[in-house]
């Protein structure tokens, strides 16, 4: 991990000495750069958002399978399968929201610290906590993937049935019906329909992987 | 990611339909197997615990160091540096101790998954705090590590100026002055002085070192 601003390296009393505060920080010999030779790849987070239903998952998957046969090491954290684990604490209130997107950020911090090539997928419909994520990973390796599929296509897919739920208003608060999804306003990778057809998934995964081969995630 | 119990794989709605529950589970085709074979080595929690003071991160730091050299994959989650980011919300209650150990084994758990060595350095002093990490992980890769130093050798070198803050009682409910540290019972791993003497970093390290081998982590 990157130390704090302000700390240095080596071990240092942060915030004052009493309270909750007598928390150090510890720098360890082997660094970003160790990691990053031995794997011959730059760590790095691709961050999907879209709607549900707009392929995100799919995204993700074929993404992590066509990385890794070229020899990447890639991890995906899907939203979903979080709540399972580390924000199974977490509800659906506009706060466990924010608090459930700022988690994975921060995970996907340490993965790219890693080393890894993250691939985290979730809805993550507000600018705001995107943007958080962001901010705290080193310049350049956070990437935004807008999943930029029209919400009739999302709806008319419904792999889930939540939109029929959700119309049924037997889900309350659902992205894309009765709550809003701020789309990025500068991403850096958009994948649309074109002339009214979607991108199939490789050509989707095709789009990441020539951002990540042009900007160097692909060699150390 | 490994599925919850009875979800099997591929796409499921899991916990019924209604509600905070409508949370599916997504299985990738690249799996932890795949990346043990790319990374020839199979991914482990070690999990360092011990008083503050005992060489927990000296450990870490050399135990990183020595499988780093040796091309392995490895990456240290230090619990004062966690708290500084996906732990910043939590203090020192009770409540918010167990969480904050709680995340660490989620995240230990993904980095497993993942196929990287994972080494974890918490004092984490209650046995069912590090049994409830151990029981996430997959067979037989948590690996605890016991660093029993005693806590005169801690005290005289309070390398924070914990325990003499501790001793004037300026912090409360510090592990091992007014707050138990529960010794694990059945550890992997037991690191203790000989004959008086506390043994160096290396000699440490190449304690793990030799489990892991053993054990087969250091190969796919």
């Amino acid at each position: 991990m990157g130390s704090p601003a302000g700390t240095g390296t080596g071990t240092g009393l942060i915030n004052g000495m009493m309270g909750r505060n007598n928390i150090f920080w510890h720098e360890c010999a082997v660094g970003r750069g160790d990691r990053q030779r031995l794997l011959k790849q730059k760590g790095c987070v691709v961050w999907i958002t879209g709607l549900s239903g707009s392929g995100k998952s799919t995204l993700a998957c074929t993404l992590d399978h066509e990385l890794h046969s070229r020899g990447k090491l890639t991890y995906v954290l899907d939203g979903d399968n979080l709540r399972h684990g580390l924000n199974r604490d977490l509800g659906f209130s506009a706060h466990d929201r924010t608090e459930n997107i700022r988690r994975v950020g921060e995970v996907a911090k340490l993965f790219a610290d890693a080393g890894l090539i993250c691939i985290a997928s979730l809805i993550s419909p507000y600018r705001r906590d995107r943007d958080s994520c962001r901010a705290i990973l080193p310049d350049a390796s956070f990437i935004e993937v807008f999943l930029n599929m029209p919400l009739e296509v999302c709806e008319s897919r419904d792999p889930k049935g939540l939109y029929k739920l959700a119309r049924a208003g037997k889900i309350k608060g659902f992205t894309g019906i009765d709550d809003p999804y701020e789309p990025p306003l500068n991403c850096e990778i958009e994948i649309k329909q074109e002339e009214g057809a979607c991108p199939s998934p490789s050509a989707m995964a095709g789009q990441v992987v020539s951002y990540l081969e042009e900007k160097g995630f692909l060699e150390d």
